[in-house]
């Protein structure tokens, strides 16, 4: 580490510090210091604030564990899709913290409905840098039976999302029946039908995305509901949300959380 | 084409993804096979996707043809702004179908207004390489008439938005009247008097890229009732929209389809 | 300059085409020329739109001098997140009217709560490249106190936001506790409460970043509210605002200036 940033925390905020770099280093190894280190020339509480309010304060959080914040933070950078460099980063850690190749580019499929194809492509081709960069290799898994795809769609639909996941489809028959028809055969016949990632991941992912995408309210309160729906709680939730604060800002958070707060009253729960 | 991807859709999916591959074959020659292929080794089934849920489900569509297709393809991608490589497949694939150069660069300058200079002038890199590499030449026409820009942006804009366009301006008069005279002057006595797109194309673009873009409601609701006022259909406009999922994802769209639910409602049209 | 777009411009707009060429050399050297030269060979006009509109309509009015409106131009850039090339060059241009290089960065640091830490990560390596070019070096100021970083921030939140502040801290007391600690600790404790850069700069940055954005309707009005605490006036506060649009475009622009209307109409203020 460079010497002016140890410095610059030690005594007023040596724990936090000394903290988020242990973290850093169990996520990354010596790459997350490195980062650090890197801006040690133009911008050193930067860095500092990284290790201290992103790795210290928010990763070490009860709530969730390494691999679901790895996922959580993947799919927040994947619907972002301005930020390749920290993408490879959170792959790899990802990898390092035990997520296997598998699961993150089922993860990475998973967006496909939330964000369109071309941001999903290009996070694939960041995730098969990471993977030759940390020599994995992946037997990726294929999906060979195409058969009933709407009728299981419709299947996943209300296992997932519940009756709101019908009333949207219904309120596109007047309008835009075909786009409904694909909700249900792609996004759920093809795309959450995939067995890789079990439901609560794929939730956290999708909430993720959704937070950072912004202007999803009616999006963020139907998979709110479905992360519910799938086993999460409210408090993993939340933790979800103020997760993505370090990547997508406060804003965003805030406006999710609103949403949260709509659901939870919805269905009478609180977080504790 | 890799024979797992062949396999994996053999059968049950096999006219989907045939029918796909060959409208992708139409738009790109062997491009967009070979973008397939190169997931073949991580991500097998997203190829898949590509083929079956974007080419053989949309593309195939009646409502919009291929020309059109790709103008609102391309009026997304350059609104979502980090997406170059596609952006470079769908110009390179609107050139394929049958847009003019001239075109292309006339609905990226149309965009300007919608999503300011700095994606559109990097939209505009990547058009210039797509044309290098399609071999094709450009004679761009240049607009030689700044006389009356105020007036002729105002006749214009009742053109195209109705009395809607005046209530904006109008709109602004106490607190940011200049906004209003450039939205007149700019928005619309330089870029919308460009007579090098026809109107029609000019608003399927203008749609896709506000749809892409998110956080356009009463934008939507203009510019969309700006469609159906140079001729366009609710058909046409839901159809654009449907489109836009596989670029921007479908809560992007969702939310556009209720905005157009509104001006069709407003104006008793409805879509079939 | 290239001959066509000369001539495209002489007589009808010669005035506005030289008086924008004299502000961009003013922020640029022969840099800003040679972009808008670029752009002869297939989109002329569109560099005549970045001279006529962006240069002589909107750097040259008044409300804002240069400084200012690169910082507001850094921060809607920042925000935005894919426009590197377009960064640069403004960061470039604010070394050039007299902003230094800790003001930037410093304006940098300040968005990392508005827009989380990759895209401030990136616009970081930007800034690194265009001081590396513009032969400036800088001694990065550090802040050596980590205490009371709760009770500093909770002063600043109410000294910059007023009682909205507090309001949405203790909005999130039953839902999301420490994501309002968070807040208070991160975003005003450490980062609000860094001295280099003067709070008026950090509004105007904070507008501008928030508005191109998007879906941050609340926390514009928050912020809006912030921006007169501090001491900038609404015509101030509309012309960031209307400077936004060349960068992130008219709809961003007019959902701020709906935000501006409430805010202004809550403390009976109007923009004269």
């Amino acid at each position: 580490m460079n010497e002016s940033i140890r410095n610059s925390s030690a005594g007023q905020s040596g724990t936090r510090f000394e903290r988020g770099l242990a973290i850093l280093g169990e996520i990354s190894g010596t790459r997350g210091a490195a980062v650090v280190d890197s801006l040690a020339d133009i911008a050193p509480d930067l860095g500092r604030f990284v290790v201290e309010w992103a790795y210290a304060d928010l990763y070490d959080r009860a709530g969730l564990d390494l691999p679901e914040r790895e996922l959580v933070t993947v799919g927040a950078l994947a619907a972002l899709g301005d930020t390749a460099a920290q993408l490879n980063f959170h792959i790899d850690a990802a990898l390092q913290v035990g997520v296997t190749p598998v699961e993150v580019v089922e993860a990475l499929i998973h967006l496909v409905p939330f964000t369109g194809f071309p941001r999903v492509l290009n996070a694939i081709g960041v995730a098969r840098a990471a993977f030759a960069d940390h020599g994995v290799t992946i037997e990726p898994p294929v999906m060979d039976d195409d058969r009933d795809r709407y009728q299981r769609g419709a299947d996943k639909l209300v296992e997932i999302d519940g009756q709101h996941g019908p009333d949207v489809i219904a309120s596109l028959q007047d309008i835009a029946p075909d786009l409904g028809r694909y909700i249900v055969e792609f996004a759920f016949g093809d795309v959450y039908h995939r067995p890789w990632l079990p439901p609560r991941r794929k939730q956290l992912v999708t909430v993720a995305a959704l937070t950072a995408l912004g202007d999803t309210a009616p999006q963020l309160r139907v998979h709110i509901g479905a992360a519910l729906n799938v086993g999460l709680t409210p408090a993993q939730i939340v933790e979800t949300l103020t997760h993505v604060a370090a990547y997508a800002g406060f804003p965003r958070v805030l406006n999710a959380v609103r949403a949260a707060r709509d659901v939870f009253e919805e269905r009478n729960m609180s977080v504790d």
